[in-house]
């Protein structure tokens, strides 16, 4: 992001006043929201490639590093990644490229189905997703930029478009009985 | 976007559910920011990608017609342009070339300073730029996938987000008195 200091007006509102006066009332507020969602993408994407930078890792890599890790065994069939990081399968293609050939996964036939991938970890790349885990938890998400009331609500927010935009079909988790 | 069914749990939840049961407590929430932020440019991202797709348009390109637009003469120091868009300086760059050669906006020089450069938008390009705010409105903006409340509260959100990371300076507009 170009950092020259603050502009003098907020101009996502700038564009709300010049849609409403365009005679596009109907859409304006839906502009903001769109608008904002593409602003707010920029400012955390620019966090979180700074702190991966020294990985080498961008953040699509981490994700499918950090998947894996989860796993029990650091292992996963490749169409379940697809599915779980909601990507598009050219993209996957190209991220767990870059992973095999950087040696932090490995592919692996899958033992029941022929034509099926399976996508395993290595212990280089356990080594580095433990570690880019933590500068990301300390850089970006320990701090987001929003106090506790407006994180909380705006993952409330975006669970709902994700929803109906049919991400997913739970409902949302309720805490556990005491 | 792979458009394969929905997940039967939202995955944002279940990567909150791991980060917590990985003693990573303190980030949590703001993973389940930064992440819900990313997956809903992506949804936006998408449609907007397919509305302007007819037109041969991407948001960048789209955006700074839009802006040169609503100004009086169709015309503004690129200077301006790339502050107003707070995109990267080469970024607004590569958007001007592609608008200068498909015949939609032009550069002049600056009227006072000789080492500034105006962007003016052409005839073609205004009508363009019609056209497709035509289409957005209808195909994203009218419809952005939250209702009034949540469209609304994600804006004021976002835009103490934007506020806090230095995008700009005033205060929120208040409602003029009646």
């Amino acid at each position: 992001m170009a950092r020259r200091g603050p502009l003098p007006v907020d101009p996502i509102a700038e564009a709300k006043r010049q849609w409403i006066a365009h005679g596009w009332a109907d859409a304006a507020a839906g502009m903001s929201a769109v608008t904002s969602i593409v602003r707010a993408q920029q400012l955390m994407l620019a966090r979180i490639d700074a702190a991966l930078k020294p990985f080498g890792l961008s953040f699509a890599r981490f994700e499918m590093l950090r998947l894996l890790a989860f796993t029990k065994e650091g292992r996963m069939p490749m169409a379940s990644a697809i599915a779980r990081l909601q990507v598009h399968p050219t993209s996957v293609t190209n991220t767990v490229d870059r992973l095999v050939r950087d040696g932090f996964a490995v592919r692996e036939p899958h033992p029941e189905d022929g034509r099926a991938a399976m996508l395993v970890l290595t212990d280089a790349g356990r080594d580095l997703v433990e570690r880019t885990t933590e500068a990301l938890n300390e850089a970006v998400f320990e701090s987001p930029g929003l106090d506790d009331d407006d994180t909380a609500e705006l993952v409330r927010i975006i669970a709902r478009l994700r929803k109906a935009s049919g991400d997913f079909t739970d409902p949302r988790p309720l805490p556990d009985p005491l």
